[in-house]
């Protein structure tokens, strides 16, 4: 392949939630696709469906211009690309990884340094929007890494997102990410305090949210996870476990910084007891059970 | 004064950063309005610019149809309706109060009953939308009350503010408007913590609140204080003052509910730090300067 040419091949490691329906929409977009999943039963799914399937992730690479990593965590993101079947064992010089998963700042500027001295570029590339993001193409994308790269890969991005902002250089994606995330959990958490204490005050909640939500007060979180809020809808858009991760990346990066996050930190300590009541695997709105438990007074 | 007749004649009390403005639009309105204020130099300036002044809030009410209070907080109202010189002593059967401070929705209650014993109808109608709003008549109202009354005070309502909405029985309006400040404070503490993490991590902190402010991050705290935050520009929009009164009510509403708002507790310990820094009269952003002091590092 050519340095700096067109992206044209794309290797994509982690079908899950998010992984799956932007891997589709690249081959919605044209783009040739091969695909790795850890577990079997998800990447028989992508074949079943018409993509397709590579045995490793080194598999994967050799086969790409780019090789796309989407997966859940730090040590997932190291494990597919210098793990034993690697994408890094097969890829090519001059080809780019791209991670869009969200995962530790200061370990992605490592991975990027790693794979500089193979001659493959890196860039990071998280995303907003949720899985009903990830599915319409709506999704924000918040990209660190070299301006031309970022270019080179910008049809790539545009065929996953609505919003793509090129941030800064490698490790900025990721950061900026988490700035994301700290606004996302800490705006829920203003959110859940509020409508229990509307309900403690007898208030018809609906014309709270509304009104609220038409001044100072107004959040993306209440207008659109109030009313599931109200109804005890629990439904994952954003599952309580990535919510986890995502608090432990905030505030060890913070306290590499020596930075304190208070407020992070009590959300951080609030969903240990959504974990413990059994919503690991529910959307973070299932935050306001931590409070009716909490307040719900005997019959 | 005919009973449940048009209200024509309003008498004013309390001339402050917000009680000046609504107090010119009611006359813009055509409102012949009678006003009185605690400090005789506001009053002054109000007569200056053509406004009527009365010597008590009891002269006010003899004076009015309905009689509007504006004051910092529960034992002001009470001062001004219910002491020496107050507004009940000199009050007609029949007309109202309307109360726009921000004060207990407890006490409200309190304040409605002994009013109602002299035949006079009350309606707690607290706003939001800080100077700015109140200046140019785009006011949020929360109000509670009797629907008969509420509508008949509604073209008052009309001319201070934009959104106006009876949410329910007396007091409503008031805890109403603690939920609104349980949003608005949560948020912007989530929206300092997100700012100060960006600056750590050396991000472009316009580019930031860009990002954020497109997606489920989205909040007005971010987007209208967050560019004020990154100057350090602590002019008040809302004064830090006037928050920690609210926070304390807040607090005491959910104490009487035995309701646990630890999030909100940490937002008002950290207010007690940014009076202690002598912000009390800056605006609310100036949470930011807390976290600057804690994590500033030595050159």
């Amino acid at each position: 392949m050519e340095r700096g040419g067109p992206i044209v091949r794309v290797g994509w490691i982690g079908l899950g939630i998010m992984g799956r329906p932007m891997a589709e929409n690249l081959r919605r977009a044209s783009f040739p696709v091969v695909a790795y999943n850890r577990s079997a039963t998800r990447l028989e799914a992508f074949v079943a469906s018409g993509g397709r399937a590579a045995g490793s992730p080194r598999e994967v690479a050799g086969l790409s211009d780019v090789v796309v990593t989407m997966v859940s965590d730090t040590a997932d993101v190291e494990e597919v690309v210098f793990g034993a079947n690697g994408a890094a064992a097969g890829i090519h010089a001059g080809s780019v990884v791209v991670d869009m998963s969200t995962i530790s700042p200061r370990a992605t500027r490592e991975f990027a340094r790693r794979l500089r001295e193979r001659d493959v570029d890196y860039l990071d590339a998280p995303v907003s929007g949720g899985e009903s993001g990830a599915i319409a193409a709506t999704l924000s994308i918040m990209v660190g890494g070299e301006a031309a790269v970022f270019e080179r890969c910008r049809p790539l991005f545009d065929a996953l997102g609505k919003r793509v902002t090129h941030v800064g250089s490698v490790g900025s994606g990721q950061s900026t990410k988490l700035v994301n995330q700290v606004a996302v959990l800490g705006n829920l958490l203003a959110t859940c305090e509020a409508i229990r204490l509307g309900a403690e005050a007898g208030l018809d909640l609906r014309k709270v949210i509304e009104a609220v939500g038409a001044g100072a007060g107004a959040s993306w979180q209440l207008t659109n996870l109030g009313p599931k809020i109200i109804e005890r809808d629990f439904a994952p858009g954003f599952p309580v476990r990535l919510a986890r991760k995502d608090l432990r990346l905030i505030l060890e990066t913070a306290e590499d910084f020596c930075l304190p996050l208070p407020g992070v930190a009590l959300v951080q300590q609030l969903f240990s007891a959504v974990a413990a009541i059994g919503w690991g695997d529910g959307g973070t709105q299932a935050l306001i059970e931590v409070f009716d438990r909490l307040a719900t007074k005997p019959q």
